[in-house]
Order: structure tokens, then C-alpha cells, then sequence
């Protein structure tokens, strides 16, 4: 066990406690970032749904408003074009979902887009040179990781298995986060595709902190004050969070999405595939319900929520997210109820519309008091 | 946090250690739990699949040897007619590898069985009065379980959604075991059968400890050390392990599965309804990768396994574990790196033919050192 504050990322990072808040493309901006890294913590920018100006922009912001570490998120997938067989096949499987909404499924469709990490991004981060630079599905090529260690930049990237850990440190990763089955949105996997044989945080993380030497950084299922004191008897040096920070005011999610978790019942996650092509865990929905949550029927990564988004956007006009990806770690349930019941919390959040939502700085604070 | 010496279960179960074997039908009888029991730890005597007359040859077999308090496990499905529908189709699912092995699909098959609780064990149970009765699948029909209570038998059951918890408890357990989606062999749920929803211990743990008013035992995933010291830190009052007694001197696992714990990279199990019907988590094999754990064209349970037999059979005969059930939960590999390089444990354990295995005594004190 490491005591929090002899955790070596302090220093590596420097930063004051050993708690990363996690990007979550789509759900979060330089808003979060600002507040979690001046409250101490380590806040992370998601950059996989930005281009180069929009990151610039929020890279700008958080610069104007903070002078502490930050950490920079990208995925770095290997690019795969879709087959005109696999889209038909894809539009095959929806046709019966359009046609009830009475959607025309010839009409064309926007592709979805995630960006990996590329030259003009390496550029970027050459010229801001965050702390930390995070990696999804592995890490790029060794000629833009040099580079980034070069301009300063501390690199980490996801484990789902003892083997990717082992894999991220012999290619220079200077920490390793270890992420079990329960964590929230995408999988990090990119060593294997067997969703079956991924290992839950109390299984994996201990494995990973005996097979590597650097640092390991917890993530999945560390929800609330057991959890997160559980991550550092497990041998952590750090832990990261996500699905804690949907409930703060900075968060981006819709009040559909909020909604949602905040009335679901406690068990009600999945991984699914259906909204991107790859697996990530989510609350849920009608389509994760009626297709089943895996389909092989899918077109590769990122292309599958291209078709989706129609039907998506015509039940939302609704009020519903049956068609909704809703992402979500398995804690989210027990973060909800540690949250409303603790009254120092309660106080300071603020309830628009009944929609609950927390200070990013005091959600920080909370977690800080619960690993020390 | 329950301190260890001050958790409920040691007076209401009469231990010494919170600690408990967990029952291991096929895998374990009256010699593990005489070993655990004698500890000061609660050995568990599984009797799904025995007939009253073995039932009450082990029990005798505890009682000459021991005067410890132990549990008796069983499970109380509701026993469902296969259709021939059924049948025929799993057989057709099954066909290529008959064929493959060269084996006749038209030979009788033998019935797979695993009896529920019954009006003679209950008879049993009231002869014998063991200090606690386990239940897998729920619990059995209010008239027997009162007959259990009257008989001084503390009655306790597994959870694997926080909903589930709460019917435990309101169906008159007097502890509720919490068993994570980690855990090996069969899953205990029975108010839901959605696999992609089952939760890790790391959130289902803390969430039904905060649900239940009764005490709460942590089982899945808790492995070695540190695993073990986190299911305290997560609100447990005690733990249940099962994997870790597979590598014991007692435990009646065969040898090709003992070499499989042995030998199979670290993150290398799954949840399968294939070997009978009901989702159950073990080392993946052949048939689990071939079919996909889990299949549709499944008898109910625990019918499914028997036209398995014939295959598992075949190629058991040459050494290989293609088609045989090899119940692990997710933290067998830390286990196993634990006991190999804790230098005391090692000392004590034999490596016959190759075969590691450590004696159940040994295990126990070695576990309980962990929670210590």
C-alpha cells in the first residue's frame, strides 16, 4: 500500500494529491479541467472529439485561468475504412428502428468522427507542453511520443490486462492507468477485442502494480469513499475518476443524460458497441436492450454511431434516450448515494430543475477527504 | 469499516476469523471444510451434488473430526423441463464437434443433476444442525427455511444486484453474501438473468452494505493481501474465497484443471451458461471460445451439461480440457503469483508431479494473516 502522499506521481506530476480526474470526450471541457487542477487534483482535456483549433481554444482557456498541471487526452486508434457490406449490414439491423420512427434510412448520414492522435495535434502539444499526456487503445507511433517526451510531457495510457500494462511501460510509458470492467465509456483494450476475459479493478490492478515499475494509476469502480480508499490498498498510487465528475456543474452532459443518472436503478450498466463500434460501458438504453448490447453486426470504430445518430436525435425531441449513448462506470449508483447523503456535499450542490449537480472544486475536495 | 475482530459474524457464526470457505460443489467436500473449520475459519460442505445418503456421509465424516462450527450449502433452483425443442437444438449446436471426435449424438445421454433443496435435506439438516445453511439461487420455500431457523441454523444467501439483497433480507437471511461479477462458478442470481448488467465487487460490495441492515460478506475478486484487506475497507464483515482453496492439498479439483490455474495467462476467464445452463465463470476453454461463453440454444439448468459429458470425456482421455468446466474467478492469477512468491507459504506446499498445492490449514492462516 502507498501512503497518498508518498505517492510518486505528486512529484512525476506535480501536483497536490493522487487524483486524476478522467477525460470524457463529449462530457467535459476546459471548464473541469480548470477547477479540478486548481483545487489540486489533476484535471484532464478530452481531445479525440476536438480539432486542432478547438483544442487550441481550450488548451488557451485553461491557460487563462490556471497555472497548475493539466493532462491532455487523446485516442490514437488505427484508422479502418468501412466497407460498403458492413454499413448495409449496420442499416440492415436499424431498418426496423427507422422505420417505427419513421426515419428514411437512405438519407445521408453524417459521418462520426474521432480523431487520432496525428501530427498537427503532436504540434499543439509541443507548443503548450501539458504536464501529462493521456493515451486511449494504446500510443502512437514512437516518432510523435519522442517528441512529446521531449517538449516535457509525462505519458500514460490504459491497461485492461496485465499484458497491455507490460506493454505501455516497456514503450515509455512513465505511469500506467490499470482500467478494470466497471470504469465509464470506452474501453482502453487494444492488445486484445475479448470483452468476455476483461478483469474487474480488484483482480487487475494488484497484477498490474507486481508486473510493472512505474506508477499505477486506478480506474473503474472507485466510486466513493470505500472505493477510493480501496484503490490505494490495492496498491495504487494514484486514482482516476469519471463518472464522479458527471455529477459536477461543470460537467457537458445533456439533463437527459443527468437525468438518467440520477433515477436509474443501481444496477443498470452495460458494455455495449453499438453507439461507436467499440466497446464501452454506459447506462442501459432501449437499443443496448432490444439489439443486445454486442453486436458483431457493426461497423468498425468510430463509424457505427453515424447510423444511430438519426434515431438518436428524433427520440431526444422527445425527452427520451432510447437511442442515447449514456456512458457510465458501474459505480455510479453508490457515487449518487454517497453523494446525496453526505450532508457537507448536499449543501453545496445545487438542484435546477431537480437536477442535481455538485461544484467540480468541492466534488474534488470530497474525494481528496476520502482518500486521506 | 468493520474491524476484523469486531465483525458481527464471529459471534452470530461462533469463529474465530471472518472468513469463510466458499462452497465448491464437485470441487470440495468433507476434507476442506473439517481443515478451514478446525483453523478458526467457516468451511462450507457444497451438496448440490450429492443424494442424502452421501450428504449425511460427509456430515458424519465432519462430525468425527471436527466440533467446529461449519456451513452446508445448497442450491435451490426450480427444476424446469427441457423441451425436446431444446434438446435438439443444443445437439445441433453440439454436432460438428461429435462428428470432429469421431462420437455418436444418438447414444442416451446421462441426466446431469443438481438437486435442489428437498423436504429430506431439510430432515437432514434438522438431524445434523449445522450452524449456518447457504443458499445459491435465492432461497428455498418459507416452510423449510423456518424448519432450518427452528433447528438453530443461521441461514444465509448470494446477491448479485443490491435488489436482490434487499429480498435476502426481507425473506429472513441473517447475512447476505455479496457475490461480484469476479467470482468463480456459478452466479447466484435469481430475481435477474441479465449477464451484461452483473456488477463488480469494487460497487455491488459498499452499495449492499448501505442497503441491508444485516452483516455483508464480500466474495469475487478478493484474492490475495490486498484484496482481502479491501473488502473490509469496502464495508464487509466478512469474506468469502473460493478460488484460492482450488489450490489447496483438499480440494478435489482434477489435475488437468490444477495445471490449467497453473499455467493459463492472467486474465483468462469468462462467464458461460454452456457447461449447464446457468452463467458460471471458469478458465477459458475451446468449446466457451468456439460456441462464445455464453450461447442461446441452452437447456435450462442444469440440463445443458449432459450432452457436454461425452466430449469432455473424449478429450480428458488425451489430456486436454477442450470441453471441461474449469470454475476460477477472476483473481485465480493473483492468487497464485501471491502464494508462489510468499517464501512461508511456499515452504509448505508440495509440487507433486508438478502440481503445486498448499495445505488447506496453511491457506487459511495465510488468508487470515491478509485480513489481519
Amino acid at each position: 500500500m502507498i501512503a497518498f502522499k508518498q505517492s510518486p506521481l505528486l512529484d512525476l506530476f506535480d501536483i497536490r494529491y493522487p487524483l486524476i480526474q478522467a477525460p470524457m470526450a463529449g462530457a467535459n471541457d476546459a471548464d473541469l479541467v480548470i477547477e479540478v487542477s486548481n483545487a489540486g487534483a489533476l484535471g484532464s482535456l478530452p481531445c479525440a472529439m476536438f480539432d486542432v483549433a478547438q483544442a487550441r481554444e481550450q488548451l488557451e482557456k485553461i491557460r487563462a485561468s490556471s497555472n497548475q498541471p493539466f493532462n491532455v487526452n487523446f485516442f490514437c486508434h488505427e484508422e479502418q475504412a468501412v466497407t460498403e457490406r458492413q454499413e448495409l449490414r449496420w442499416r440492415d439491423e436499424l431498418a426496423p428502428f427507422y422505420k417505427a420512427a419513421g426515419l428514411d434510412l437512405n438519407k445521408p448520414l453524417k459521418a462520426a468522427s474521432r480523431e487520432p492522435f496525428s501530427e498537427s495535434m503532436c504540434q499543439l502539444m509541443e507548443e503548450f507542453s501539458p504536464k501529462v499526456v493521456s493515451f486511449h487503445f494504446g500510443l502512437p507511433d514512437r516518432a510523435l511520443l519522442d517528441r512529446l517526451k521531449a517538449a516535457g510531457c509525462k505519458i500514460i495510457s490504459s491497461a485492461t490486462t496485465v499484458e497491455e500494462a507490460i506493454w505501455l511501460e516497456s514503450h515509455g510509458c512513465d505511469a500506467v492507468i490499470a482500467q478494470g470492467v466497471e470504469a465509464g465509456g470506452h474501453r482502453g483494450m487494444f492488445l486484445t477485442s475479448d470483452i468476455a476475459t476483461q478483469t474487474a479493478s480488484l483482480s487487475l490492478l494488484p497484477q498490474i502494480v507486481d508486473a510493472v515499475s512505474v506508477p499505477v494509476i486506478a480506474a473503474g469502480g472507485f466510486a466513493e469513499a470505500r472505493g477510493v480508499k480501496a484503490a490505494f490498498t490495492l496498491g495504487a498510487a494514484a486514482v482516476q475518476l469519471g463518472t464522479a465528475y458527471l455529477f459536477t456543474s461543470e460537467s457537458l452532459i445533456t439533463d437527459l443524460h443527468r437525468r438518467a443518472l440520477l433515477e436509474s436503478d443501481s444496477d443498470n450498466t452495460a458494455l455495449t458497441n453499438l453507439f461507436s463500434g467499440r466497446p464501452a460501458r454506459g447506462l442501459m438504453t432501449r437499443v443496448m436492450q432490444e439489439i443486445g448490447p454486442i453486436s458483431a453486426a457493426i461497423p468498425p470504430f468510430p463509424a457505427a454511431g453515424a447510423a444511430l445518430a438519426p434515431l438518436k436525435k428524433h427520440y431526444e425531441q422527445q425527452g427520451k434516450t432510447d437511442f442515447t449513448s449514456l456512458w457510465a462506470g458501474q459505480g455510479y449508483a453508490a457515487t449518487r448515494r454517497a453523494l446525496m447523503t453526505d450532508s457537507a456535499i448536499s449543501a453545496k450542490a445545487s438542484s435546477v430543475n431537480d437536477l442535481y449537480s455538485v461544484p467540480a472544486a468541492q466534488m474534488t475536495q470530497w474525494l481528496v477527504d476520502a482518500i486521506g
